[in-house]
C-alpha cells in the first residue's frame, strides 16, 4: 500500500475452520444403496478460517492459524497447504477426531449437495465459566495481534472466548458471518469490532430485505442494534459497504474481473485482505480497495487458496485501475 | 503352517487398486443445491489391490504392491496404511491424478451410497499392442513372484498385461472377481490360474443361479468352459469352495466368528492369506483352512486394513479350531 502511516507488523490472528474440501463430479445424485462413479473428483484444502489465513499469508503479512485438525491425511493436507502460503501453525491443535471435511457433489447446471462432517473444527472442548479452550500459548499470541479474524465454523463458545480474549488487550476482531446458519450470540457481537456478512447472511441474520444498497444500509443499522458499531457486507459484483454507527457509509464498487472462473474463497480474501490493509495502517477506504482488489483476483482463478493473489498481483491491479481511471 | 514341504520366500506381488474411502454417516441423502451436517465421517485407506497387499503384508510374507496414486493427501495415506503392514512400494507409481477414492454415504438401516472416483486407478495409459503399461522393473518383479494377485478396480489392458507375463515365467496368477462389474474378456480368464468370485460375483458373471453348494459348483464349470480351470468360490459365513476341473470340489466351512463386527475387507483377506499360504508350499485344503481362519479374524474388528490378522493370531485360532474339534 501506499505510504502506510501506521504500518505495523502486528500479526493477523485466524481463529477457526480447516477442512478438506473433497469434490466429486456426478451426473446426479445416487439413490439409496447404488453406486455410482464420478466423472472426477478432487480434494483441495478449504475451511474458512484456513482460506482467511491462507489469504493473509499470501499477502506476505505475518499470520497465524489458530484451529484443529485430525491426526490424518486430511490434517496433512491442511497443514501443508497453509505452511505454503507461509502461516504459522504453532498453535495448530492435532486432535483424535478427524479433519473436518465436506463432499462436495458437483452437479450439472452448478447445482451442489454438500455434507459436512465437522470433525476437529467442532471438537472443542466445553468447559465451565473461567475455564479456557485455548492453550496459554495461543491465548497469548491472540493478545498480541495486530487483528484476529473469525468466521462461524467453529463453536460459538470459542469465538466467545477468542473475542473476550482479543477485547480484554484492545486488539480489533472481525467477525465474518459465513459459516453456520444459527443466531449468532449477542454477547458475541457485543465483543467484537467489525462484522462482516454477505447480502444472503444479512438478509437472514435481520429478517430484513437486501435488494438495494438502501435496503442494505438499513439491515446494518439493525446489526448496529444487537451490538456491533462497524457492519462490512460483501455484495459480490455490486462491491462491498462499510457501515458504522454514527458515521456516512463507505461504498467501494467491485474491480470488475475480464473472466470470472470460481468464486469459492472470494469472500474469504476479501475479509482477510480487509484485514491485513488495515492493520498495516491503511484507512478503511484504502483497505476496501485493496480488498476489492484482492477478491477480483481471486475470482480468476480456480479453487480457494490456490486462487488467493500475493500481495505484489494486489497492488498491481490497484496500479492498473488507478492509471485507467486517470 | 505346520511343516510346508516347499516352503518359499517368493514375494506375493499385488497388482491394483488403492483407494481412499471416505465414510461419511447420515440421517438420508441430501437433495440437490442442499447441505447437509453428517453425524461422524472418516477416511480409511482402502481398494481391493491395497487390501489384499496389506493383509500379505500384515501376515509376514514378503509382499509387494504394483499401483498408482496421486500426489495428494490420499496417497499418502495409501502409502502410509501400505508401509505399516510391511508392503514394499518400490512399484508404486505416483501420477497427475487424484488416488482413487469413494465417498460411501452410511445410511441408517445400512444402506450405503458409493460415488466413486477411479482418479489414479484407472488412469493407466492405454497403450499399442506389444507397448507395456508397466516399467521394466515392474515386469520384472512379476516374473520374479511366488504368486500375483489380481482385482477388477483396474482397467482390463493392465490385468491382462500382468497375467501374460506371469504366465510367461510360470508365475500363478489370481484374479479376484470384485470391483467392476462388466464382463471380463476372455482371454484375462484364460490367462490366470484360480478364478475367485463371491457368489454374487459368480451368478453375475454365469447367469447361473447360486442358492446350494450344488448350484455353485455347477456355476464354476461354467467358468471351467469360459477357460479358467480353478474357481475358488466365497461364500460368507457358508465357507468356501475350490472347484477344479476335473477333480473333486474341495469344501471349506466358516470358521465361526463369535462376534461379526464389520466383514469389509474379509473377501481381499481370504484371497491373500489363501495366496500367501499357497504359495508357502501348503496343500490347497491347508491354504483354504488358513484363508478361512484370517477371513474370520477380520470381521471381528472394524475397517479394511485395520482389520487384518497377523500371522500369530492366525495360526492360534487354527490351534484352537482344532483342539476343539479334537
Amino acid at each position: 500500500m501506499s505510504n502506510p502511516t501506521r504500518a505495523t507488523d502486528l500479526p493477523v490472528v485466524v481463529v477457526g475452520s480447516a477442512n478438506a474440501d473433497i469434490y466429486v463430479e456426478i451426473d446426479r445424485l445416487p439413490k439409496e444403496g447404488e453406486t455410482i462413479a464420478a466423472r472426477g473428483g478432487q480434494t483441495l484444502a478449504g475451511g474458512k478460517g484456513a482460506n482467511q489465513a491462507a489469504c493473509a499469508g499470501r499477502l506476505s503479512h505475518p499470520t497465524y492459524f489458530v484451529g484443529q485438525v485430525g491426526k490424518d491425511a486430511h490434517g496433512s493436507l491442511m497443514k501443508d497447504a497453509l505452511s505454503s502460503c507461509g502461516v504459522r501453525l504453532d498453535y495448530l491443535n492435532t486432535v483424535s477426531d478427524p479433519t473436518g471435511h465436506a463432499v462436495v457433489m458437483l452437479q450439472p447446471g452448478g447445482q451442489n449437495s454438500i455434507i459436512i462432517v465437522g470433525g476437529a473444527n467442532v471438537s472443542w472442548p466445553i468447559l465451565e465459566d473461567g475455564m479456557s479452550c485455548l492453550s496459554a500459548n495461543a491465548q497469548q499470541i491472540i493478545r498480541e495481534a495486530g487483528i484476529v479474524l473469525l468466521q462461524r465454523e467453529v463453536p460459538n463458545s470459542l469465538n466467545l472466548e477468542v473475542a473476550k480474549i482479543a477485547r480484554s488487550a484492545n486488539v480489533p476482531v472481525i467477525l465474518d458471518a459465513g459459516g453456520m446458519e444459527g443466531p449468532i450470540p449477542e454477547n458475541l457481537l457485543k465483543c467484537i469490532d467489525i462484522f462482516s456478512p454477505n447480502e444472503t447472511e444479512l438478509e437472514r441474520l435481520t429478517g430484513a430485505s437486501t435488494n438495494t444498497i438502501d435496503e442494505v444500509i438499513e439491515a446494518a443499522a439493525k446489526c448496529h442494534e444487537m451490538g456491533v458499531k462497524q457492519v462490512l457486507v460483501k455484495l459480490g459484483e455490486k462491491g462491498s459497504v462499510l457501515v458504522t454507527e454514527g458515521l456516512p457509509p463507505i461504498l467501494q464498487p467491485a474491480i470488475l474481473a475480464p473472466m470470472v472462473l470460481d468464486t469459492t474463497g472470494a469472500g474469504d480474501t476479501f475479509t482477510a485482505a480487509f484485514a491485513v490493509a488495515l492493520v498495516e495502517g491503511n484507512s478503511v477506504a484504502e483497505s476496501l480497495r485493496f480488498a476489492a482488489a484482492a477478491a477480483s483476483l481471486c475470482i480468476q482463478v480456480k479453487g480457494a487458496i490456490p486462487s488467493m493473489p500475493d500481495r505484489n498481483a494486489v497492488l498491481q491491479l490497484l496500479k492498473s485501475v488507478c492509471s485507467s481511471a486517470d
